[in-house]
This record gives structure tokens, sequence and C-alpha cells, in this order.
């Protein structure tokens, strides 16, 4: 069974450079799938990155071998990590991106990966996605043992999570991902919003007062709240941009109270 | 010999969405080949979808499966529909996507997809590209029969096709999509335009008196007329873009007259 | 062994252009597997076009066919070309695109394809992406021998390749390319630049005294000069764009010369 390999990257596709990593892959390992996750992450946003393979690595077989190369410090001394854990492989500097990966997964084992016999021969300074990232994920495809690319480590770079934290009877939030239609992805998740009626969501001057259960529910041109599908809640519009129409941007504040003097407490 | 299962969204590219419905196709067949016909239909624009599966479907090999993902009423009620024709399977919302490709084919079966044994376990109510369209794809390349997926209907949501109407010796038809060089494809095809000298075609205030038979026939920045691709006539510029010359749009009147006095008829 | 078919045009992404050719290749050879190196070539930028297959040939594994369909004569009466070297082939229109491929190249077979029966059997003037360049690599990767698509030729249209000069102890060289982080690629490499020190590179009217060895070795915001990942001396931003911050473009003069008394030569 073919392996399958994804790629995040910050690269966009207007050159050759995500091309090119395919060719190092496919010239070490003619039967592996490379899929594209995105390649459109903000030049060098790590949280941003870091939000896209969390919400994206799951939906792959087991075996997977997702490669991240959002990477501002390039060339520099940074490590280069490698991560399995029970189903996945992870490969990405040592910068955050994995901030949400490797938390929660347990028996994982990380790897620095420093030898060299598993980079391409020259490896420039600007381009270790082609050089490094490619190839490490293509012999990992072809089954070489993690322990082989390096030494075991314990600790990996990570960034504090932005949390929901709670004031009296409020609960607030920000937006932590928008994406290309303008759905303003927030941090709050049935874990700490557990009921959808008799509640108020603002945002800026806004106030919505219920969930959604689908976005035609709402008339066009209409805010709405609604659980998205990486089990967000997430601010859309029916039909347009909330990003636009509310000149939203990550870190904006969103609150959740409760609209009722039945109880005034979460 | 693989499936090909090919891809038609409004999903973008700076998100995770289209990579994340490859990996449930390749979650339930390892061994399907999945192509991108295209994930920039403006969003929600089910007439831009339909045009492009309509001019795409049959340069693929037979058996092949394509799923159109152009759904403003994701998560309501409206039916997720199944065709099977004699060379293609088509899965799409049934909201219209599918209007130029159900009526011209024959002894088409086409099913409502209800049967969830054939979705992912938690449905959203935002990505059901994800849920639905992307696990009914590769049951399908797996060779589940179609009828499993649910029932037959016979009855599928269509709007009205834009046709080249005649006044007196006027053809007047329309500009029905633009292309990404700005090359305004009308709604003349072959069948309703037989020839191509004396005749007058007009588009805005320009007139335009011949049909070429290379863009490179005209000068760079001259308008002119071709027959696109799809066999659809279209209003170029050689070198530049017909689009941002003419302010054109979708919509946009297109006319065709004779040149000369010898018929007044067509 | 799969064979590998790599695409780049100027066909961009918004249309169903690219997914058509490769439903064209899977028609006749199942087992190719498709890279796209870029579709978002400058509509009609032969010079971009040559810059990056060059950049790119070489990392995929022998055998490999790049396909270039960046035409501004598509249905005149230009050639099609397709070069076999020892290790590669390309397909091309013959308008310059191979420039840079063709001359390091020894031993190479030159054929201009003309034998009808490799092609789509209507011919469009306006796509010949799909019509002529995707069955040409499709019948070229299922193993035909290059001498059936047509007679052998020795001469390819070429145009000028800017090279280094050297006035004095000044060396004049110019912006040849500019990639999506906004990092001006120009056409000093080590052959013409042999040291690293004591330099000042000028463009417009900054100077910069270094090459660096990786961007982080400046501060975020600072224009530096790195050897890029084409081993080009490439004009760069830490974390912003050169292109922006400079209003640079190609053809922008760069030049190199020495920063002390000892040696007024290069």
């Amino acid at each position: 069974m073919s392996k399958i390999i994804t790629l995040i990257t910050d690269f966009g596709i207007k050159d050759c450079y995500v091309g090119v990593m395919k060719g190092v892959i496919s010239s070490i390992i003619s039967s592996a799938s490379i899929i594209d996750l995105t390649h459109e992450v903000k030049a060098g946003d790590i949280e941003e990155a870091a939000f896209i393979i969390q919400a994206a690595f799951k939906y792959f077989p087991k075996g997977t071998i997702h490669v991240i190369v959002v990477d501002p410090g390039v060339g520099s001394n940074r490590r280069v990590i490698i991560v399995e854990s029970k189903d996945y492989y992870f490969i990405a500097p040592d910068n955050g991106v994995l901030n949400y990966i490797v938390e929660p997964l347990k028996d994982i084992k990380i790897i620095s990966a420093l030898n060299k016999k598993y980079f391409l021969k020259d490896i420039s300074h600007t381009f270790q996605g082609r050089d490094i990232f490619a190839p490490l994920a293509a012999y990992l495809a072809l089954g070489i043992d993690i322990k082989e690319f390096g030494e075991e480590i314990k600790e990996i770079t990570t960034f504090p999570i932005k949390k929901v934290t709670k004031e009296d009877s409020l609960l607030m939030g920000e937006v932590i991902y928008i994406d290309k239609f303008g759905n303003l992805v927030t941090n709050f998740t049935p874990l700490n919003l557990s009921f959808s009626k008799d509640i108020i969501i603002k945002i800026k001057d806004y106030k919505i007062f219920k969930i959604n259960d689908f976005y035609a529910q709402s008339k066009e041109g209409e805010l709405l709240a609604i659980w998205g599908s990486s089990d967000h809640l997430e601010i859309s519009i029916n039909g347009e941009s909330a990003e636009e129409f509310l000149r939203a941007k990550k870190g904006d504040l969103v609150t959740v109270s409760l609209n009722s003097e039945k109880t005034s407490k979460f």
C-alpha cells in the first residue's frame, strides 16, 4: 500500500518550490502519494500552520507522514524534528507549528533530525523544504526507522495556546483563524460552550442570539454563529464574508454570555 | 486499473478543505487517483460550476467519478445525488450544477444518496465535502453498486439554460463564462452560428467582423472573436484581457448579424 | 515504475484547463504520475517559464517528462518540439522556453512533433495544451520512441541570455526573476562572483556589504543578499518583500564592486 505524504507550506503556487519538493520525494520513493494540504499559509505564520495541521491530520490513513514547512528560521540552527505518534508522523521545524499536535498525543517519540545521510548532498540556506524536509519524508516513507534520523529529544518549542477565559458570567474567546470564505473561526469548542440557546454571542458591536444548525437557516447577508467543521464556533454570514463585513482579524475578541435571568453562571 | 476521481469546488486553496477531502478518500480507497478540476469557482456560483463540469467531463477515461461541491445549501435538506451515465459518474448537491450534464445524456440513473453507511460517522453542517461527498466518491470507486447508496429518483433540480435567440436577422446571445485570461465565453456554438464570414459580432460598443483561426492572427491588443476550446464563440484580445478592456461581466449581451445585403436571414 | 510528467503553464487555477490536460493524459496512460511545477507563469511570459524549468528539472527522477505550455503563438504555425537528453524529456512550443535547457546539455535529440497520430483527433486553435501537448506527453510516457513523433531538427528558437558584464572593477547584472516572497533573483552565480566579503552590492539607491549565510542573520526588515536555492544571488528582506520595498521589477540593474583598495579587479 502506498504511503501518503502531506504538505503544508507558505511557499505559494507562483514558483516551482512545491513541485521541486515533490520531485525530490519522487526521486527517492516513486510510490508515495503526495497530497497538498495548503501552500497559502501567510509567510512565516507559525500559528496559522499550527491550526491547519491540527484540523487536518486525523482525516488521513494511519501511517501518513505530515510535513510542515513554515520556517522563518530556515538556515539558522533551529532544529528539524520528526514526531512519531501511534498513527502518524510529523516532520517540521522546531518552532511551534506542532503546538496543538504534541500536547494531546500520548506515547510519542520525537527525534531531532541531524543525520545528513538523509538530506540532499548540497544543503542550501534558503530552501530546506527541498534539501532536508522532502528527503526526510521520502526516507521515512521508505520505511527507515525513525531512530536512524537522529537523537531522541524530550522537549520541543511551543507557544501559549489561546484559551477561552471566564469572568463572572462572561466567556471570553477570540478569532484564531479566518478561512477563504471569510468565516471567523473562534477558540470556543463544545468543551467550553455546551449549550446553544439563551446565549448572546458578541463580536465588535454585533450580537448573535443562537447557534445555527446550517448556514441557510439565516437569510442571505445575515450574521450568524455555527459549529464549524473543526469543532470550533464560527462567526459567518450566509453567502458573504464575515471577515469583510466586520473588518475582522485574528485576535479579535468574541464573548458569550447568558441571555436569561434563570442562571448567571456557565 | 486505478479509478479517477475529479474535484470541482469553491473551497479555494488557502485552507486545508480540499486536502482533507483527499485524506478521507485515501482512507477508504488508497489506489484512487484524485485530479483537481478547479477549486476557484466563485463562492456558491452554481452556474459557473455547471459550465465547468460540462466543458471538462468528457476528457477523462471511462469510469471516472466527477465530484462537484458547490453547495450554498450545505447542511439543509437539499439532496445529494449520484448520476450514473454510460461512461461516467457524477456526485453533486441537487441544486442545478448538473444542469448541462443530465439533459443530453441518455440511459442515466439518478440516486438520492441517503444511506448513512457511506458517510463519515459524524456529519458536520458546514463541510459535507469531507463528510458526505468524499466518502461517497471513495465507496463508488471501490465498486459499491450505485443502488446501495439510496433510492432512485427521476427528477433533479435544474435552471433555465441561456439560449441564443433570434430576432429578424439578429442573433442574440450572452457572455456565460469568463476565464483567467479574460476571454469572454459566449453561448454561441456551431449549432447556432454556422458561418464565419460577412458577419458583425457586437459587444458593448465594439464590432468584430470575422472569426479568427488563431489568436496571433490579430495584432497584440486587438479585439477578436475565436472558436474556443469548449466549442463556444469567445471574445478575446491577443495578449490582453478582453474582460478588463471591455469591463465585461457574465450576462453581457453579444449579438451577431449579417454584414451583407445578399441575405437577411440566418 | 510509473513515469512522471511535470507541467509548467500560464493557465492559472481558476479554470479547468490544467485538470483537463490531466484527464487527457490519464485517458492514454493511467499509471503516469503528474506533478504541477507551476501554472502561474505570467500570461505568455516565455522568459519566466524558461527560468523556472532550468531551476526545477534536475530535481526529478531520470526519465521524467517535463511539459511547458507557455505559448502565445498557440494555433499559429510555430513548432511543437520534443527534446530528449540523457536523463530527461522536454515538450514545449519552439519559442525559447527551453533556452537555458538546450545549450548546456550534450547529446540531445530534438524532434519537431508533427505526427497527428499522437494528437487528439480534433485540434482546437486555442487549447493545444489539451489537444497536442498532453497526448504527446502521455504517448512518450507509454514508451513510444521519440522518432515516431516527427522529424529530427538541429536548430530551435532561443533568446539572448542576460549575462553579467564587467566594466573596470564593476560587475553589472540584473534581476531576472522575482518569487512569491518578493525575493529578487539576479543573474549573478558563483561563476561570476566567487567571493562574498569586501564587496558592495548595489540595487537602486541601496548598498549591501556582505552575503548572508541565512535570512535570520539579518534583523527583520533589513535588506540582505544571499545565495538562493537556484545558485543565483538573491536580494531579500528578512520577513518582508524586497520587491515591494524597492519597487523592484525584472530587468532592474544590480551591481557588485569591491569595497577595498587591496585589489581593484575581480
